[in-house]
């Protein structure tokens, strides 16, 4: 009988305390539903400043951005951490093709990130196609020496979480140059990582293999992969390939941008959460990744509105050279680990300003289990998906060094890989609703996670 | 043991069956994501009718682009089914405000659907503002009497599931005019019902009361209604309206069109999904409600190009004229009765093309059991949310009449009343893989509907 009274009496604080904290998500949407700043501040952040490649004037002007946005959210304490960055510089880029004994015809194309460009002079080549690495390697050497190699991956758009769509393709935009180049190959084409009905060429990080020489890697939009295809299967095709793309050999002296609340009852106790304040060098870097700098502000505006102060201390972090190093990401790591500070919690919001519909994590059963008895109370706010280990790039460093464990935000994916390092990841792309949501989810995450030590 | 037997058999049945199932889901899902023509038919539709108000050319000509992709899609048989619509006619409006001593300014205003406007002649008279009904309620005649009355209700953003706020506040557009003609009013003008942090106005229908005096009502955009609410609070207002709005008298013979799968097993068991191919005459009808239009005809065209018979008959139809006055779905229902046909369940995709999230179900729980038995199938699509009963509006007269059950598709619902019944609300707007996506879920529903027997 006293077990059966304790067992009554645990489920019904339980049941209080899922009930109370059903309450405080509500408030916590409806502070920012109804009073958010982060569409506003990304409006001035993507409008104000533009894209912003780390390393670059339009960088240090984010930066300052940050700051005094923390600042205004109400952070207990903002500073910047310091962080050297590479900086790579587009230049005038064009690339020309050729069908048959037609006329040479500029299509919408993008140097890949990192990539080492034709310094500015003109390459003139045969194009070979190839629909994969299998096809590739089948090629006798004759085939592809001196030749630009196109790389015909297409983006798989059966599959409904887009972001396995991405991991399925990168590897054509991370390794083909290297790969190419081994077997003599004077350049690449690439078709772009997109889901698009459109034409708009994706830039995005690339890597050379040490030893083997650097050649140019150009994206397509979709709409000229399909008539570059075309054109490959019908005869001969030819292009000119002109960039000035290159990484400067000195580091730049850039920062990650840091707000904290201090925790009421474990101080030393720290959750992070943040997003990446770099861009590539195109659009607006609105989804990618204005829209996580904005919220991971929001998470500090909107527990200092609602007058919560949190059990842990909550530090929203805008890392960096995401995009094309991760040096923000490092050297928040090095930070930690030399002061000897104690992460229970990292989280990441890189995947878009789009409604929310779960949270990945990345921590032991245990801890998950934890978090899921709780995940009915995100339904409201169309959350119901704790079933990936998605982190993020940016507390990946963070993760391994400190073994800290990791979650991230996990919107909608529809619509990202339609403009992700596009000229049109810009502003009005991104809805002031779905923002906020998001917003709203990180907050109410953190909350839960600090409220009941989860960690 | 044999009662074991049987219920370990009876397990391993269900399994297999889900597993199989789940198989046809990925191809319906695989078929629509990379070969679905739902995106290119909305363009044609958009681009090349446009808006298509009820009675109007465009929506004739949107009855001959339903009949021409129905047919493409591969339907059985096509046919038209008469419908006799209102036209209403909106003309030359404007707008304008003086505050205090100013000068008179245009506003962005539309006249609401079914609304008389002012006979083309300029209505000048005082504004008065209220917050609600309540606040109406309280005015002295005197204060209300010859003047135009300014509804400022607020759309509420702090509802997550958007729908509700529609609810909330759409009285305020349906029914105000003749609330305030009852105590002497000359004009009304209302907050749009709109989440939109823009100046869109938004159309939409209103009715009349009989017997009461019909005067003009304009709906303002938000960031009109805000700059009017300063306004109004500093000092006196003014307004001059002026609008030819109104309705013929004599109806118009228009048509829902048709497109049939005979059933395998069921022949006589019709299972109907459709959408509205009219519009208001703003914007291109994108989302509202092309989407589901182009929705219903590629549930068709999957079905055939996957070469499932179904074992009930599918019936897609576009009904005419959901925006103001019903009489596509009138007329379906009517026909029905008269053919004493057995609909087993009517299906309704009126809520945007967005990416969708549940299935509404109004029906016996019985039925919605048997249906939650395979939710878990829908997740792998994003859609967890079988907790509604939300059928559609064009769906609600066979519902009513032949107590028909129904269900709607639920998209998400956040960028949905920033463009409904707006000149916003075009093709742009829509996302080709959030289009597809809604239409997997539609094919798979019904699939699962009628490959199961549920009705």
């Amino acid at each position: 009988m006293k077990f059966r009274l304790i067992t009554l009496a645990a489920v019904l604080c339980s049941q209080m305390s899922l009930a109370q904290d059903s309450v405080i998500f509500r408030k916590i949407s409806d502070e920012i539903m109804l009073h958010g700043t982060c569409y506003e501040n990304l409006r001035v952040l993507c409008k104000g400043v533009g894209n912003r490649i780390s390393g670059s004037p339009a960088a240090a002007k984010a930066v300052e951005w940050g700051k005094k946005n923390m600042k205004t959210a109400g952070a207990d304490s903002v500073w910047l951490q310091a962080a050297d960055v590479p900086y790579w510089h587009r230049g005038s880029e064009s690339l020309l093709i050729k069908a048959g004994n037609g006329q040479y015809k500029k299509v919408s194309a993008l140097s890949l990130g990192n990539s080492e460009g034709t310094g500015g002079k003109v390459l003139e080549a045969k194009v070979v196609m190839v629909a994969n690495y299998d096809e590739f390697k089948a090629l006798p050497e004759s085939a592809v020496k001196g030749n630009i190699i196109f790389f015909n991956y297409k983006f798989r758009q059966d599959f409904i979480f887009t972001f396995q769509a991405y991991g399925d393709a990168v590897k054509y935009r991370w390794g083909s140059p290297s790969i190419a180049a081994a077997k003599g190959a004077a350049g690449v084409i690439i078709r772009s990582m997109s889901t698009g009905a459109d034409d708009f060429p994706h830039t995005g990080s690339m890597h050379y293999t040490d030893s083997i020489k650097k050649i140019p890697e150009m994206a397509l939009g979709n709409i000229s992969a399909d008539s570059l295809e075309q054109y490959c299967k019908r005869g001969t095709v030819k292009a000119k390939m002109q960039s000035e793309c290159h990484i400067t050999d000195k580091p730049i002296r850039s920062y990650n941008v840091i707000g904290e609340i201090k925790g009421s009852k474990y101080p030393d106790k720290i959750i992070t959460v943040g997003g990446h304040l770099d861009s590539w060098d195109v659009g607006e870097g609105a989804h990618d990744d204005g829209a996580g700098c904005a919220q991971s502000i929001e998470v500090i505006r909107a527990f200092k509105a609602l007058g919560i102060r949190p059990k842990y201390t909550i530090r929203a972090v805008l890392f960096m050279n995401e995009e094309n190093g991760l040096k923000g990401g490092q050297a928040y790591a090095d930070s930690a680990a030399a002061k000897n500070e104690h992460h229970a919690l990292a989280i990441e919001t890189d995947a878009g300003g789009f409604a929310p519909r779960g949270m990945g994590m990345e921590m032991s059963e245990e801890k998950k289990d934890k978090i899921r008895a709780f995940q009915n109370l995100f339904l409201p706010y169309g959350v119901y998906d704790f079933s990936n280990d998605e982190g993020g790039a940016d507390i990946s460093a963070i993760q391994k060094k400190l073994n800290v464990p990791v979650a991230g935000l996990l919107p909608d994916s529809q619509r990202y890989f339609d403009v992700h390092h596009t000229n049109n990841d810009v502003f009005e792309q991104v809805n002031h609703r779905e923002l906020k949501l998001g917003a709203t989810v990180l907050t109410q995450f953190i909350y839960l996670v600090s409220e009941h030590e989860i960690f």
